[in-house]
C-alpha cells in the first residue's frame, strides 16, 4: 500500500480531502487538516510539490545572482520579487560573497532548467564567459556590464551626478569633495568623469586630491569626513556615493560643530527612505522602476507575449531637502 | 569526438591546461585562458561544475529560508554566510514573501539533497508540519518557534527589554510609550509582558493605551510619533521595536521642536551601525553571534565532528548614548 493510501485508510477521510490537505487547499476543516497532518508525520510522508510543469516546461522560478546584499540592492531585489510574484514567479537568491565558483551555481541551475531565467544584481565572473548561458534562458543585469554580452537595465549615473553638481554650483558651492564607492567600478568612473567634465566646462578647479574611495556605509562616511578634516582644507560641499555615506558625513560634521548646510553642504545619492526621514538633499534613483523593467524583460522572453506595460524612460531627479 | 576533446584539438593546448581553464585554476597563462575560453564559447561548451561530492554525499550548500530580508535580518544572514564560507559551505536564499507554497521549495530541496541543511530566518509554514523534514538534514532557526519541534538560536527579548526599562525608570522616565513590531509575534508578546510585569513590580502605571504595533521602518516611526502627538498625552520616553523606528521617532520629534532627551527619551533595539552613527541609546542584540551559533549547530550535525569553538552564553547589553 502506498503511503498516500495508508493515510486515507488510517484517517478515514476521502481521497479528495487527503489530497486537499496535502496540496494546502483552504477548503478543508481544521479537524481534518490536523488529523491528516499528524498521520503524514507519523508515516514520514512528504509529497513532492517541486515538479516542473509538464505543459510549459517552466519551473516558474527565477534565480537572482548577487555578490552581496546591502540596503540599496535590497530595495531592488524586494521590488523585483514583488513584481515576479505578481506574474506567478518564485525567486531564489544565489549570494556569492564575491566567489566565482559559488556564483557559477546559478548559471549551472539555468542550464539544468532549475530556474527559467536569471537576474544579475552584481556578478564577479567575466560577462563574456557567462554569455553562452543565454542559450539556456534569459539573463538580465542590474549591474552595468561594460559590453553588450548580457542586456542590462542599468542607467548611466553621470546624468544624476550632473544634476547634483549643477545644484551645488548654482548655490555657490565650488570646493566640492567627491566620495566614491568601489574604485574600479563603471559607476565610479562615470561619476568621476562627470565631475571633471562639469568643472572644466564651468572653468572651475578640479579637486582630485579630495577624492576618496570605498565609502559605502554610514561608518565609512564618518571616517571619510574625519579624513577630510585632517587634510586641512575643508570642503564647501560633499557629493556622496550614496545616502548612507552622506548620513555618516552629516552626523560626524554636526558632532564636530560644523553647521549643515551653512558651513558644509551634503548631497546623497539614491533617495532612500532614510534620506527623506533625515531630510538629506539627494538624487532620486529610480531603482524600483529598474527592477520592474528587469522582470518585464525576462517575462517577455519567457512568456513570448506582448506585455501591455511598456518600459518608460527612467530619469534621475534632484530632491532638495535640508542639507544644501 | 567530445566537445572536451574538440577544445584540446582546436586550441593546441594539453588536456591538463584545458582542464585547468575549465576548473578556473589560477595556474594557467592569460593567453591560454583567453584562447581556450573563446573556443569553449564557440562550441557552446559548459562544463558541469554542479555535482554532489561522491565521497561525502554532501553538496556543501546550505539553504536559508526567509519571508523577507530587512536591514536587521541582513546582518544575521551576512554573518551566517561569512561563517559558512569559512567552513567551505555555499548558501542559497529562499525568500517566500510570506507565501507558504514558495517556502516549501526550500524544504523540498533538503529532501532531494540539493542542500545539506537549512537555516530558517523567518518561516510562514507551521513548524509542526515542517518537523518531518529534519529526517533529511539538520534545520536550525533564528525565529522563535514556540515549541521544540525545530531547534532555535533565538533569545528571549524580555531580558533586553527589561534593561531598557530599568535604565529609563532609573533616570526618572515613568510615562513610557511602547512601539512594537508584528502584533502577533512571540517577540512582541515577550516585550509587552516584560513591560507590564516590570511596571507592576515597581508600582508604576501600565500605559496600554499608548501601545502601537507594526512599527518597523523609520517612516513607520515618524507616523507613530505623529499619532502620539495627536493623542494628546505626550510620553516622557519611547521604547522602540528597533533602531530604525527609533530614528524615525527621533527625527520627527526634533522636527516638531521637541528636545531629545530633555523632553523625550528614546531607546532603540539591536545596536545597528546607524544607531551608533546617530548616537541613539539602544540595546545591543548579539545578532552576529547568534548567526555563528546557528551555523555551528548545522556544522556539528553535518560534520559529526566536535567543534572547538563552543557556543558561549549570549547576552543583551544596554548601550547608553545621547537619546536618554
Amino acid at each position: 500500500m502506498s503511503k498516500f493510501d495508508e493515510i486515507i485508510k488510517r484517517s478515514g477521510y476521502s481521497r479528495a480531502t487527503v489530497s486537499r490537505v496535502i496540496n494546502r487547499s483552504p477548503h478543508v476543516s481544521d479537524e481534518a487538516r490536523r488529523i491528516i497532518t499528524e498521520i503524514m508525520n507519523e508515516l514520514d510522508y512528504i509529497p513532492n510539490r517541486n515538479a516542473v510543469s509538464l505543459s510549459t516546461g517552466q519551473t516558474k522560478q527565477i534565480g537572482i545572482v548577487t555578490a552581496m546584499i546591502d540596503e540599496l540592492s535590497l530595495t531592488f531585489i524586494n521590488q523585483f520579487m514583488d513584481t515576479a510574484m505578481d506574474y506567478g514567479f518564485q525567486t531564489i537568491v544565489y549570494m556569492s560573497r564575491g566567489d566565482q565558483q559559488t556564483e557559477m551555481q546559478a548559471f549551472e541551475d539555468l542550464r539544468s532548467k532549475r530556474v527559467d531565467g536569471l537576474l544579475i544584481v552584481t556578478c564577479v565572473n567575466d560577462p563574456h564567459e557567462l554569455k553562452s548561458y543565454m542559450h539556456y534562458g534569459p539573463i538580465i543585469s542590474w549591474q552595468r556590464m561594460g559590453n553588450d554580452d548580457i542586456p542590462s537595465v542599468a542607467m548611466d549615473q553621470a546624468q544624476g551626478y550632473r544634476l547634483a553638481l549643477e545644484h551645488l554650483v548654482s548655490k555657490g558651492y565650488i570646493r566640492i569633495a567627491n566620495v566614491f564607492g568601489r574604485s574600479g567600478s563603471l559607476n565610479t568612473h562615470s561619476r568621476r568623469e562627470a565631475y571633471e567634465k562639469f568643472m572644466n566646462s564651468r572653468g572651475l578647479p578640479v579637486w582630485r586630491e579630495a577624492y576618496q574611495y570605498s565609502v559605502f556605509s554610514s561608518s565609512d562616511g564618518e571616517a571619510a569626513f574625519r579624513h577630510m578634516m585632517e587634510q586641512g582644507e575643508r570642503p564647501q560641499a560633499v557629493l556622496c556615493s550614496n545616502d548612507y555615506a552622506a548620513i555618516g558625513i552629516m552626523s560626524e560634521a554636526r558632532r564636530q560643530g560644523i553647521r549643515v548646510p551653512e558651513q558644509l553642504a551634503i548631497v546623497g545619492f539614491d533617495d532612500t527612505e532614510l534620506s527623506r526621514v533625515l531630510e538629506l538633499t539627494t538624487i532620486h534613483n529610480p531603482i524600483a522602476e529598474q527592477a520592474k523593467q528587469a522582470f518585464y524583460h525576462l517575462w517577455r522572453v519567457l512568456g513570448k507575449e506582448r506585455l501591455e506595460l511598456m518600459p518608460t524612460a527612467l530619469d534621475y531627479r534632484l530632491i532638495e531637502r535640508k542639507t544644501t
